[in-house]
């Protein structure tokens, strides 16, 4: 097994975080190909504009090449050549003088957080506007005009997408989605980008691998809904758990989106690993969703799908501002989610059901296995799973019976699966 | 929708009071009459004396002219004229002299409650009685002899009920069940009278009415019996829920006693709906049951059917006695119960299941339904109802969940189905 | 019935306890005769050494004549003689002076209880040895060697257990199961043996038995795995609850074994039982286990079994040693055992699932069976009972439900069946 340290995951946000992406147009096709370089396994997808896509269309390819605001004095007041939050996503071309009374109706800014550039999209209702911090905003002089320039493109083109799968034993897969749509956001962009990057990395040295793990990197929202149009059939049979990879990034906490239900394999799973693994987590209720959730578990697709993440998005005040930056994310908090999410996935794969060879006790004392512990209070691991393994409980539910660490569990399942004395059971 | 107001309920208890109502006789003719007036839907039924009603019989008919008894100056000491709860219910004529001590043996008062004259009955023993207030009895004369006068008749004739069916658009139907077997009684018997006339009034005006309404004013216990007889197997594959009228009088309490195993949908609704719309309310113990429940709820009947009323029967001191009269009810009692039995009716009809129509969340803003509140907390009612709407969970559990008033929720969900977004779900 | 009393099942613990009992051998079968002669219809089953039973082989039997340790003076030091606790069960033949330190090896007593001789065993791995107080021990010297005798036998032969079928009116039964492995030792063996043979004599004399009894006497373990070996099949469709019969003879505690779900009719009417009749129990976990319930619960095996215990094994300071003798248990102690398994097999036959013959209530008054209790809070038990009994809800339910003594409702129950007012139900 290859693991990635959290410096790894830092450094990767650092040469991606950069990049202009919205949920289509060039930013995603670099953020691709970055990732594709590391791992050549990747699939890029682009489907067409115009596309029917469920109850939606794909809308037509923004790209931008720069854009300003400039006084009489021809000062580039707000340019995005400084950051690409300073333009709203989606904005449609312009280059006109105009009074501070129109240019005022298209500034976005923060009046309680003056210092921080806010996210502003305008995906699916044309517009333009800049984003801008409040200080600047009441900088401006309100008895002038302006040079308001956005050299953007809208027009037919692709909605663009990864994919990667890694083949397991078992038909049965686990998903991992994350998005690259988000212009230069930390912990809630960059994070899930880098960590999914990371469990890649690790998943393909794992050995043995007991599933198929299916890694999306997709706009969110509508490269989810297009995503699942074309996919929907073949993943609905075979996912047996899911995960929304986004929010890993900083160090401040640590959290859990249930799926719409909250009582599937991948809730409990994650339940499971958070509780036993972590001193301390908060679980949102999904009426707190924000993310492609909203998608993967929608009543007709209804996928078992969760997100186990650090500070989750809307909770912390810098979402969505510039202030998610670079300086908000860590190393120990990309390594903290990788672990957490990581640990998940090892337990979903340990996590079988096994049957009892022998009816009653078999005899351990001629095989070398019988521990002395007649006295003991409770009876030790080798007991209790030969007592509990029946076929139908899992690992998860044993290794809470039995009070057991469940990876202890699972080093003397391998020795009990040595000497014949249980066997797998294949669920219905 | 035609509402009627507290103050019609009680008008009509006034006029319903006086009357002398037993198991069968004319008292229950003049009250169906009286009925049958106001809702010329109504049908009356006459069930012989001496038909076979599963394990019982119609009994004889019982009707009383007058009653008395005087002393030897031929002073009138106890009347039936004054109030028909003078004379136990179903007692023999009778016109002797006695003694005080045999009058004595058929005298019945309460200690404890000395002004209040209490409510006998023997139905199937044959006997006479009078009942006093104990203050009267302690000033009669024990020395003396007493001339004892009942001018009744039990004699073949039969039981009458009345029934009155509102069809709805679906077969599936809902049961009111109220009794009109005590003479006069407030909130232990004229009150679940006049309730059960204002929903039926409030029903028929009610548009496009979802259930049928099956609604009954029937002797308590033996009329039960004998309708359930002669009825029960339409009522068995069509009822969803049902409840019997009964103390809806006074405004000193609301309470519930559930079905007999208290999981019906009848429970649930009643229970959502006393818990959302009321401040406070008591739930019984089945065991304390003592109305028609007793029949509808019987093992083998088994109908979903409850009680939501004011202070319930056998909890307040002046159960059973005269001081149950039109003073203690009041129309803000009968008003209150009508409404949160109405509005148990109303959310019986808008708690149906939808399911989505589109495969993930559809595309809100094309059709102008999009709220812009991608930063608030707990997403707004329209996203939740489109994230739950499952075809498998009914509306008052979607309310519960998504935390929103199922009124509310009905609007969004009349808005969903205008634009072909949801659809209607039949139940199996 | 005829009921034993404590004395009479002390008075035969006072018998049995000397024997020397092991897994096999002189003293399984001294016990089992004694029985016989009380109990003729006791079947005694000899199985070869050798007969492989699931996992297991039976093993050599094991006799013993005489035991000592001598000092160079022929004073012997430790004589089997004194108590059959001095050698360990399943000791080798040995005749030879040897060494205090080599003879240090083979010896075994408990540093922190020094004036008791700990029971020791040694069925699977071939050794000798002598169990002793530690103040034996520690008053050896050091300097001078011993003559070690062990005069016994380990030879082709047979396991030998006891086994009495009681016939009831089902072919469902009862298994009760009692250990006959363990040398004198009171509260963990001999107690087991008694009350296990009280409630055999209280069985033969039980009228009309609802079920059969299956009445186990095997060694533990080795017994209950070769017992399963031949007779499985025919329990495992039969057999609706069982008891380990341990650990009943002291009188400082009552306690509970569930079986391994906890969940089985077993658990059920022990459970109500002790709650019911006992003051105080202390409910263990099924990883506290130790008896025979290991074999029985193994998930191949999976019988509805669980031990009701006075002072259960392992939790107690006398446990495997020789203060666990007659001292320890008392008449009181296996009295309480006696009264409180008795008692949950009344429950258990009375446990029955009934069905009311009628639509509605049926006219009590008709059959001199109405009580006038028409003010009663709570309805009494005839008319309770009529409410509940629904073919489906079993006497133990409906007696928790409506909260009256289960005894008081089975004499309710007859009075209804002999007016035809119920049938009983038959079960799936």
């Amino acid at each position: 097994m290859l693991k990635t340290t959290g410096n790894d995951l830092y450094k990767w946000a650092c040469d991606l975080f950069p990049i202009n992406r919205s949920i289509t147009g060039p930013g995603v096709r670099e953020t691709l190909l970055y990732i594709q370089n590391l791992f050549p396994a990747l699939t890029i997808h682009e489907i067409p504009s115009g596309t029917n896509v469920f109850d939606w269309t794909v809308p037509d390819e923004w790209s931008i090449k720069s854009a300003f605001i400039e006084n009489k004095k021809r000062e580039r007041i707000v340019d995005f050549a400084n950051t690409n939050l300073h333009v709203v996503a989606y904005s449609e071309p312009i280059d006109e003088w105009i009074s501070y009374d129109e240019l005022d109706k298209h500034l976005f800014s923060l009046p309680d957080q003056p210092d921080a550039i806010p996210y502003i999209t305008s995906f699916y209702r044309r517009n333009w506007g800049f984003c801008l911090t409040h200080n600047q905003r009441l900088s401006l002089d309100k008895k002038t005009c302006y040079h308001v320039v956005i050299n953007s493109k809208l027009e037919k083109g692709s909605l663009t997408y990864g994919e990667l799968i890694i083949p397991g034993k078992s038909e049965k897969e686990v998903l991992l989605s994350t998005y690259i749509c988000h212009p230069s956001l930390g912990n809630n962009e960059i994070s899930g980008i880098v960590v999914t990057m990371g469990l890649t990395h690790w998943l393909t040295g794992l050995l043995d691998r007991e599933y198929t793990y299916r890694i999306l990197f997709i706009p969110e929202t509508i490269g989810a809904i297009t995503y699942l149009s074309k996919n929907y059939r073949e993943m609905k049979d075979n996912t047996i758990a899911g995960f929304v990879v986004t929010c890993v990034g900083d160090d401040r906490a640590y959290s859990f989106m249930p799926s719409r239900t909250g009582k599937t394999l991948a809730d409990k799973i994650a339940r499971f690993t958070m509780e036993n693994y972590l001193s301390k987590y908060d679980e949102y209720s999904f009426l707190e969703r924000g993310s492609d959730e909203r998608q993967y578990c929608s009543p007709l697709i209804d996928l078992p799908v969760v997100s186990v993440m650090r500070s989750k998005y809307g909770t912390y005040p810098e979402y969505h501002t510039s202030l998610d930056n670079l300086d908000l994310i860590c190393s120990e908090g990309l390594g903290g989610a990788f672990d957490i999410i990581s640990k998940c996935i090892e337990i979903l794969e340990i996590n079988q059901t096994y049957i009892v060879t022998n009816p009653c006790e078999p005899q351990l004392g001629k095989r070398g296995l019988y521990t002395l512990n007649s006295n003991s209070k409770v009876g030790d691991t080798i007991n209790n799973l030969l007592a509990y393994l029946d076929g139908k409980t899992d690992l998860v539910d044993i290794s809470k019976i039995i009070q057991a660490d469940i990876f202890v569990c699972n080093e003397t399942i391998l020795t009990l699966l040595k000497y014949s004395l249980i066997k797998k059971n294949i669920k219905d």
